[in-house]
């Protein structure tokens, strides 16, 4: 049976990121390559047409069908990609008549309500935090005072983006402070770190992942060495473990999954923004 | 007839993530007040019945019975949701039928395969773009060259977290330059920004927002009077206009909604991630 390469289109009359989700989650379940394409802003009967158009051409070139998934909400724009060649499903249909049955209330259709719009106070939530944690970046300052999370770890086991996801999409102000090789060699936590140990949590990261990161920033560096990388993060390790700091591995996992643990083992819940 | 709040469990073997923005954008069409809860990390029998607690507890305290919305692929751990006194709704179900037969491959339920696992190039990209971000923020440096997005706009108009937004999520390297009083007295673009006109997008927001947003960070700050907001306002998006420069408000819009339309509007596809 030939599996080839099938297309696959998110459509959305807001940025298409809930089409995106559902969509991927769903369909990594399944063993086949996709070539996936997001179509947002899908708003209008006009651009409902255009997307058809899309689908289509993908259509002829493939020997398969293309598949689409849409959290559109209008009826009236929904209807138009069943004249495009493809299998539709709707994201949100299946759970729309048993939400009505059980909330006694029927749907409403405001389009860019489940997308857009935006709470002000989650929003500047967001804001300070993700402000916070770009002035907390990489050690700049060390007053965790108003930290809630204090990431550390070697260079380039992935603090950054950790702490910039934990901010932008959970509204925690995480700092981080990197563990250079002079805080190795005392084998001793660093003092600003031991003050805030209630809040502290380490990433670690397999070494040889490490020397390609490293590689690819610093090439043929002695700070990229492999060995270097091994002697690192076998001194971190040891360190957390001697000083019961929680750890978990930034390798092969993506940031979100990360972010997720480090909030659920430090007891913090918090709404998704 | 009475609507009190809903308990809504959002429930995942992995982080819950992709639970939530399904729950989240299918509730929001409801016009019903809902206490929303993440259960990540279900991952065994034992920690299904530990949710189930927390569900039959919620039930208790309240006249309507709590909605359950999960992710979990297991079905020996989905099955014991059943046992809580809740509506549960499983986000993938819908679509594993149809998905079977227009593939002709059985789902397979690798647990985490739809939430954790990273592509490394894309890891790395996405590494990569957020170090540009910070590096890049609030005309910091002005070295444009690598830029795929140059955002400007007034102090506090959004610019930070859009910008990080789009490197965390499409591995786009995004800069961003501050208007500051100074450059809007000139009544001219930056040259530094007229260097890269065609990557550039501006970002505006309504005066009263801005007021409060700085009010917040700078209680009494002549920066932070309304006057000042409305002048500095008027003054970038009347250069906007002259400059033709694309532009979008920030006002009452969430950062995933700005930096899809940036990216739209600038032809800038990319894979979610």
């Amino acid at each position: 049976m030939s599996q080839g390469t099938r297309a696959v289109f998110f459509i959305s009359d807001g940025t298409g990121i809930t089409a995106e989700t559902i969509g991927r989650s769903t369909l990594t379940q399944f063993d086949v390559a996709f070539d996936a394409y997001r179509i947002p802003f899908v708003n209008s009967v006009e651009a409902a047409w255009v997307a058809v158009e899309r689908i289509r051409d993908a259509s002829d070139n493939n020997v398969e069908r293309p598949i689409v998934i849409t959290t559109v909400m209008d009826p009236l724009i929904n209807d138009i990609f069943a004249e495009a060649d493809a299998l539709v499903l709707d994201a949100f249909a299946p759970f729309i008549a048993p939400l009505e049955t059980e909330l006694s209330v029927p749907r409403q259709r405001h389009v860019g309500r489940a997308h857009g719009l935006v709470d002000l106070a989650e929003y500047e939530a967001r804001m300070a935090a993700t402000n916070y944690a770009m002035t907390h970046d990489d050690g700049v300052t060390t007053d965790y005072s108003q930290a809630e999370v204090v990431l550390t770890g070697v260079s380039r086991v992935g603090k950054t983006p950790t702490c910039v996801y934990m901010a932008l999409h959970f509204g925690v102000r995480a700092a981080n402070y990197p563990l250079l090789p002079e805080d190795l060699e005392t084998r001793r936590l660093p003092a600003q770190l031991d003050a805030v140990r209630e809040r502290l949590f380490a990433l670690t990261i397999d070494p040889l992942r490490l020397h390609q990161v490293r590689e690819n920033r610093r090439p043929g560096s002695d700070y990229a060495k492999l060995s270097q990388c091994r002697w690192e993060v076998a001194e971190a390790e040891r360190l957390f473990k001697r000083e019961r700091i929680p750890v978990t591995t930034s390798t092969s996992t993506s940031v979100e999954e990360i972010a997720s643990r480090v909030l659920d083992q430090l007891g913090i819940e918090r709404r998704l923004m």
